[in-house]
């Protein structure tokens, strides 16, 4: 099968003809997770180009976390499950080079984690909410800076989790990892960490009642004002606009 | 500068090498776009690795829109500003190998444009305004199928443009552009597209109005229960859940 005609190979780079045409079929769903590509060589002749070019645009493939690679009798390179890590390190890069202001981000991260605590409150079970009230547990033990931050960090991903929207949850802690850096610096040069850290944990006790008690409107707007206050505080944000949705 | 240390070398492909040097250099702010990179001898040497795992590298960072090369005098491979149809076109790979359901992307797309509609209502101006009449009016006046649907997607794109958070707005087109096939198929198949047409149109109208009033509240609400509606319509999400934030 060609996934590339010869008018849309001119003008691209050899491995690039490799690229679009495993993409194709990706996106046509003629490849899915799991199944093995053909040898380099076999690629190479297929698609007539090199076998460097075919080696190029598989370490494309691998750094996006499309394809794995694996030795030994009966393995090859196959198409991999989609991996929320991969996405979140290439999404990472991004936000590093964008112009995305930090309004930009807390709007994308209010937005996602409203319907995450919503989602959370709707789908939740015994065993993720021994995971949510192990977390505010153990915030409740820890006060320094980077122990506490690394609770935080988990606790909404695992919110997230709950939710059971993979999507949503591999774009929170995308984003979470994103701002991990900012938050972290922000709250060590606070004047008052302990006075943060008691709003940070009464402000996940009462996300994660909402979540107990399944309500969640309640859950959507606690997790919303939590991170427009805290990143207010942090002043790693502009002023809240107006909460519309409250 | 040295951003891989001798222990995390090992184990690393000679690519993979460079790509992490070149990738925390990204994430630790010291590349900045338009920055150029040191020629490819330069980085093989630096690097103890070849030219053509430098090369290699190079093809990986470029497919993600995170470099640009170009020849001739002064230009070279430089670090890229943030390119959202990069980003969305790996997005849209994940998506395609992911195990993201409808549901998981309704839900997802429910959370950023609702997003979108309520930062548009509130950042609108003239020229934003006329380009979502303009789609809306040529909305009014084509018929068929694929001609309705782009004209559809723009009108979603551009909300999340005059929401003016770029960061939702490339979600939104990669999120949009991958359910595109879906929808297309689903609307040809419909018993009666007039009929959903027609609604979507007014729908689609009854947000641009919210739009136009400044009403952030309301054109959140109108978006998500559009997108509901015409998922259920088309039979590509499941039953709609409780809508909490209404």
């Amino acid at each position: 099968m060609w996934c590339v005609t010869p008018a849309e190979r001119s003008g691209l780079h050899a491995y690039e003809v490799v690229l679009k045409h495993i993409e194709a079929g990706i996106l046509a769903g003629t490849h899915r997770p799991g199944d093995q590509l053909p040898p380099e060589r076999d690629l190479a002749v297929q698609l007539a180009v090199s076998r460097s070019a075919v080696r190029e645009a598989m370490r494309v493939l691998q750094t996006q976390g499309l394809i794995t690679s694996s030795t030994g009798p009966g393995r090859g390179t196959r198409i991999a499950p989609a991996r929320g890590d991969a996405l979140a390190r290439i999404f990472q890069l991004h936000l590093a080079l964008s112009d995305a202001g930090t309004d930009d981000l807390t709007e994308t991260r209010v937005a996602l984690e409203r319907s995450s605590a919503a989602l959370a409150a709707r789908r939740t079970n015994a065993r993720s909410l021994r995971k949510l009230r192990a977390l505010v547990a153990g915030m409740e033990e820890v006060e320094p800076v980077d122990e506490f931050n690394d609770l935080d960090t988990a606790f909404h991903v695992q919110i997230a989790r709950t939710g059971q929207s993979e999507l949503i949850a591999d774009l929170t802690v995308a984003i979470r990892q994103a701002v991990r850096e900012a938050i972290r610096t922000a709250s060590a040069s606070l004047p008052d960490w302990p006075q943060h850290r008691a709003e940070l944990l009464h402000e996940h006790q009462q996300i994660l009642s909402a979540i107990e008690a399944g309500d969640s409107a309640a859950a959507a707007n606690l997790v919303e004002q939590h991170i427009r206050r805290a990143y207010s505080t942090l002043g790693i944000a502009g002023p809240a606009e107006a909460r519309d949705q409250d």
